[in-house]
């Protein structure tokens, strides 16, 4: 086989074999395949596609790439994964109500990057949480308290990573088979038994538009059936941040109201979620799994098992207490009007940028750092309405941002 | 300006704009644009495509990456530029022809490389030839014989040279904007005032179709028109060799015999090109020039001229007595039939493995090898007629080669 070949194939759009994309993906791991090769094939799957064949191989090949998790011993499992939002602390919510529920989970999650939090960041906000825990240590951890969140293992599906970092670069992150297989061979290395996806599509969201997060559900799909695995999705929209909160501890503290009963659009996507997870689990409908989420958190038993677990893990349970952190700005709405349109990925984009998230793996967050929002898309407001609380390093950062935060926000 | 959007713009088969093609240009010479961001670039070009505008730009970037001769001081030159074919030795005779007529040339040409011959390995089958002269050396061998045939110098065009060693093993030569850019950049640096492009198409050359050799054709002519030059071009198939040698002395020989008047396609191809140029040159129309051209043959006045020029160029002159090599196999048909189809490619992949070519640049060739045929398409041929004669290292070699060179041929 020749790499030049394969790559002028997919340039006359033509179908690669099982065996095309194992020697391509390999290759690339083990470096007799160069970079160089790999950024014009990536090219040519962006602009020419791959069937869903196509794309059960790449996914295969970069399962196959790394350690795959064995979960057996400790019984059906069940996976969540999210493409990702702002204001999106569904997992550590999710999380506990699935436990209480008898569901197992080892949740394997990221750190934050850009204009996303990751769950890794707000987990330690409770402070001496530890997220790097030996598998065998995991398992103890889950048979205790029926889940375990931790770190994603770094020798998991690895050429994932590598090919990551140069779509990154090269302008070919935009690819349906391309993001289906990163995700997917990842979620596929974890082990878990049953996988549900939150799906997001908006101004705040990697997919822009509702049908191409259905198409991109509905292909994680076909290849997590493929794979053996029970996968159901859900899509909901990131035109506004999903809770009120943006920055890690701000957005954990939300989480613990979450399961305390706090309504609003953040508890019906968890609990949509959790009941889907409980759902593939114990094969019963998703109504009836909504019960029993309903009743986990209206008689505090999730609230309570994320107490567990934060203990269990070393973290300290102070934020139980209440958030102790003051905003060192405020935003008020200068004139009557209804919000029109949020710009979600800016909003998160700034968060970010003052301290919250990172603009490369290497930088360290600021956990207090955030914003609280108090409105949602559609709500009218009247002058002199509170709309942002800002959390910053100090008050002149706050000032610095709060022009591009107001401006977040069309009436 | 940063090279991830500019690849996302074109992969979104939007119009790169002439300081995002002189950014990657020059960011790609001097090494801060990757091999990787390169080729993801290219891929984009080649399924996307590019506008006579950015194609014209990138050209100009190319251009400007290395040294641009300048010939005002020897008058308006000409130049000439073929596609590239098996068994073309248009160059030799065509240089000999123009300067005869007072057209002045500085012909700057490249060894053989794969299927296809070299000039400048043709030329050097006259024992002593030069071809790596200093440029005023050229200029002054222009003055006395009108013409100087030598190795296309290293520092023209140079991101024409990275890049197209990129292409060559991403699967991304065959664009039309990246071939016209490529070939264009190189001949609007060699400094000609005209130029005229020799475009085959045909199983023997890198255009299949006549449809695609004109539309090359024309792309490169706008290029060279809105460059400043005076531009014509001539198609012509490569379903048959061009002449009926193949391998270095065997072409150059060949070269020597149209310059003594022998007909057939060669003649004609070579006699039309010359006469294209003569008629740029001049100011005048082809058929005045083909009468100019077929003086000079008639008369001997060219062939003279390849004399002149080839002993101030330092080559022996011994190959104008005659061809002294003798074939080491023939290959006579089997039965009665009529030559329906070459498979020219074929051919010449065989000639220039068995040593007439180069595999890599760093091969030496050995000019005796080569191959004669003595048919055209759609000829009778009886049993027992001459097909080939394999001019071979020795007998063995031709043995090896002579079932598959009988195969290129189908009755």
């Amino acid at each position: 086989m020749e790499i030049t070949k394969i790559i002028d194939k997919k340039s006359k759009k033509q179908k690669l074999s099982k065996e095309e994309i194992e020697y391509f993906i390999s290759g690339y791991v083990k470096g007799t395949i160069t970079d160089y090769h790999a950024s014009a094939l990536l090219m040519a799957i962006k602009l020419n596609g791959m069937n869903k064949d196509e794309t059960f191989y790449l996914t295969n090949a970069m399962l196959n790439s790394g350690k795959v998790l064995d979960l057996s011993n400790i019984g059906f499992t069940v996976d969540k994964h999210s493409t990702g939002g702002v204001s999106d602390t569904t997992t550590i919510a999710l999380v506990q109500i699935c436990a209480s529920c008898g569901v197992k989970m080892l949740k394997l999650s990221g750190r934050g990057l850009g204009f996303t939090g990751g769950t890794i960041d707000k987990l330690e906000s409770f402070e001496g949480f530890k997220t790097e825990i030996a598998i065998d240590k995991c398992f103890e951890l889950i048979n205790k308290n029926g889940a375990c969140m931790v770190s994603a293992s770094k020798d998991l599906a690895i050429a994932d990573k590598k090919l990551y970092a140069l779509r990154d670069t090269t302008a070919t992150v935009e690819s349906l088979p391309l993001i289906a297989s990163s995700i997917m061979s990842k979620k596929l290395a974890s082990g878990a038994d049953a996988i549900v996806l939150d799906v997001k599509y908006g101004n705040g969201a990697f997919m822009k538009t509702k049908s191409s997060a259905i198409k991109l559900a509905k292909l994680m799909v076909d290849i997590g059936t493929k794979a053996g695995k029970k996968m159901d999705y859900y899509i909901d929209n990131m035109n506004e941040p999903l809770g009120y909160n943006i920055g890690n501890k701000l957005e954990t503290y939300e989480a613990i109201e979450i399961l305390s009963g706090k309504k609003g659009k953040l508890y019906e996507v968890t609990t949509r979620l959790a009941s889907k997870c409980i759902a593939l689990a114990k094969n019963i409908s998703e109504k009836e799994a909504l019960l029993e989420v309903e009743k986990v958190i209206s008689e505090n038993t999730a609230l309570e098992k994320l107490k567990d677990i934060v203990a269990s893990q070393g973290g300290s349970l102070e934020l139980f207490d209440g958030l102790n952190l003051k905003p060192n700005y405020k935003i008020f709405a200068e004139k009557d009007g209804k919000l029109k349109k949020i710009n979600v990925n800016k909003l998160g984009e700034i968060v970010g940028s003052m301290g919250a998230s990172r603009q490369k793996l290497t930088d360290t967050v600021n956990y207090d750092i955030g914003l609280k929002t108090f409105h949602k898309l559609g709500e009218k407001i009247k002058k002199g309405d509170l709309l942002f609380e800002i959390y910053a390093k100090n008050r002149a950062q706050a000032l610095k941002f709060s022009q591009a935060i107001r401006d977040c926000y069309t009436f």
